[in-house]
């Protein structure tokens, strides 16, 4: 147990930023802070996977000379084990590509090296972001616990400090609900508005790229690294908030629900009010349909593996090929059309709201190492192309963090982050 | 003008295979046949534009010693240059991507590999398969033509017998289109259902691999090595056959019109009557939409290189980036919910059809080489994630080839490919 520890010694995003722009810290001692919590804490944590610290020693000097850089300069970066990197190996937690080493970078990768970055290390996965092998970290807050996956490392990499920004990916649930069992701010953006060049593909009408950090402002900085934006302008009004408890609510544990409420009261005593909403009618099936195409498409994507080693791929992935769900072509086209059609649906059910609380995960990260959690709570908007944020602060009565949800219409990444900035900050307090 | 030239002095894919089977050939002799042809054609037509002869042929020898080897044994097979192949580079026919070295094969180009094929070169395309560069590729039955794109080399060296198949992909029109003005057999496969990775993105809701080969059975051999089956069986029953005009059909050119009458005539003659059809209602936007969500997600795709290289970047691939077309959130959720009703609803006008007869492109292709020609006929059957076969066999006025084109209800594959199989004996009467 971990419960009084404070791993955050090394600071956020914005806040090195503006020390090296005052003079006040370098890029390199950025980097020197953030290997000390990784030599102090990576050995029990497992957060990271791929480490040269040399190599970062270089490219940080660099960007200290860099002195016209980019927005990002000097900001360490752990990437998850499923994006390209030309200076650190990509294996998937695969041991069929142990080894490998591309010699690109994936294009959010460079995207936010080209702003600066540093790139630190390659963040612990569950196996191809999928159903393969899960990553060996372990919960920050208590190693006996998952840390949820499966951007397993990436989580537990901007919890500790090892990194203020980590990127991950989400095809299901696998950045919202790691970052929320890790008490970190995380960003799932619309699909389709990031590129997935370089990444493992799992599912791709549903894979997107998503990232983590301590706060919502540095969220929105990695987000400006992307180019998420220009989408749509944020909406400039009050902030308009619907309570959504999602077809699911039955698995919401009390500590889920004891964080909403808590969310709710600070925005009430902020001045905010956060109106119950329904959802379009008939949407009970939303995981349903998102479960039906992420394994509908995963069928294709591990066969050039099954086929050169049939025998030693992982028998999940080995399922996924075979089709062992029994997905068939008429589950598939039910699938597509349902979610063609919520998607629209859940649109027009936002009128008059910027964004919806709702919940980000069952609960605490449940114990044990082998299942990474439920991400009942993430599948829905995932399948939907939405883009949601989860926000820590709550602590269960465990000291465990809670995440809570917030989700907008597809392409509003702007206005929802500026909603998920004042909900922070009434989260505060 | 070429118009009496015979290229295809190398075996196609099937014939290939059962010569070597049956002793009468060797993969080391088909890639010599293939080799003579890319001397003899390729520095005019320009079809591919990385081939290394050494490795190739240890390849070939290594399969000819492979006696159990794959469906594929000795096939020489080209690859156009979007897709990662880790013995030859692969440069996107983009400048800043000069001597680009991935480390391993896209997942398609490995599924072929461990199927026993040879990789004998890179096909040109357009830049990135987008809105780049064209090729320097002509069309080989008449140099001062285009051979389509953005497949360009694929088509032009499936046409030449410089290899008896060829990957392609398709967001718009780029594996149906140079199909049909080169001359060979085509397909594009229902989205999802062959694994994208290694393929550089460009619309990820659209972007599909698709091959070309001389005929059907050889691409459902392709089909076969890259798992599109097991899908739905194929029905068995009597061809039932529509024919369909698309909302576009005033695009259509004598020589298109011609090729459709020509493929009824000889079905009537074979027995198989063409019934025509109505799509669904309101389908008239469907290029349009298919458009939006092309350039909406091509967006994302450039960003990177737009970071690195803001000057040396193509304009046109800027325009992407800088989403010059103006395409708004508002424009890409219609885009996305339209062609997800129209989805399901052109499944439902399939029923008591096999297939639907359609045009392939406007018209042969046309004089020039600046434009890769319009893909009127192909942007909506991409948008509506249908599978598409295009048929050789077709010559215009002026002994230029036309395709037709063959498309089915969305995971129906096998069964497109077993009608394609019937009309494509048909047609050779």
């Amino acid at each position: 147990m971990n419960f009084n520890m404070n791993f955050n010694n090394t600071p956020g995003l914005l806040e090195g930023r503006k020390k090296i722009e005052a003079g006040a810290y370098s890029c390199k001692q950025w980097l020197m802070d953030c290997r000390q919590v990784i030599r102090n804490h990576n050995p029990a944590i497992k957060a990271l996977v791929h480490v040269d610290f040399d190599q970062a020693l270089g490219a940080a000097r660099e960007q200290d000379q860099n002195l016209s850089g980019g927005s990002l300069r000097g900001v360490p970066v752990a990437v998850k084990d499923v994006f390209d990197t030309a200076d650190l190996p990509t294996e998937f937690n695969s041991p069929l590509h142990r080894g490998r080493r591309p010699t690109s970078n994936a294009a959010c990768v460079e995207s936010l090296l080209a702003a600066g970055a540093v790139l630190i290390g390659k963040a612990a996965t569950v196996e191809f972001a999928s159903v393969g092998r899960v990553a060996e970290t372990v919960n920050p807050w208590d190693h006996h616990r998952t840390p949820g996956g499966s951007s397993s490392g990436s989580a537990a990499a901007v919890a500790t400090g090892m990194a203020p920004v980590a990127l991950a990916t989400q095809t299901g649930g696998s950045t919202i609900r790691p970052a929320s069992f890790c008490g970190v701010a995380a960003m799932k953006p619309s699909y389709g508005v990031v590129s997935v060049e370089g990444l493992r593909p799992y599912a791709p009408s549903l894979d997107t790229v998503g990232w983590m950090t301590r706060g919502v402002a540095d969220l929105a900085a990695v987000a400006n690294a992307l180019n998420v934006f220009p989408g749509p302008e944020p909406s400039g009004n009050a902030p308009r908030i619907g309570f959504y408890r999602t077809p699911y609510w039955e698995e919401a544990l009390p500590e889920t629900r004891a964080a909403l409420d808590w969310a709710r009261a600070r925005l009430a005593a902020a001045g905010v009010a956060v109106v119950d909403v329904d959802g379009p009618d008939n949407c009970d099936q939303l995981n349903q349909a998102q479960d039906t195409i992420m394994h509908g498409e995963g069928k294709a994507a591990y066969w050039a593996e099954y086929q050169r080693w049939p025998e030693q791929l992982h028998s999940e992935l080995r399922r996924e090929v075979e089709n062992a769900r029994g997905c068939s072509a008429a589950d598939l086209r039910w699938a597509h059309d349902y979610l063609g059609a919520m998607r629209g649906r859940f649109d027009q059910a936002f009128a008059g709201f910027d964004a919806w609380l709702t919940p980000a995960v069952p609960g605490q990260a449940p114990l044990g190492l082998s299942s990474t959690g439920d991400a009942v709570f993430n599948r829905l908007w995932t399948g939907l192309h939405m883009p949601a944020v989860t926000l820590p602060g709550f602590r269960s009565e465990d000291k465990l963090p809670v995440g809570i949800q917030l989700v907008a219409p597809r392409f509003e990444d702007a206005n929802l982050l500026r909603i998920a900035g004042l909900v922070e900050a009434a989260l505060a307090g």
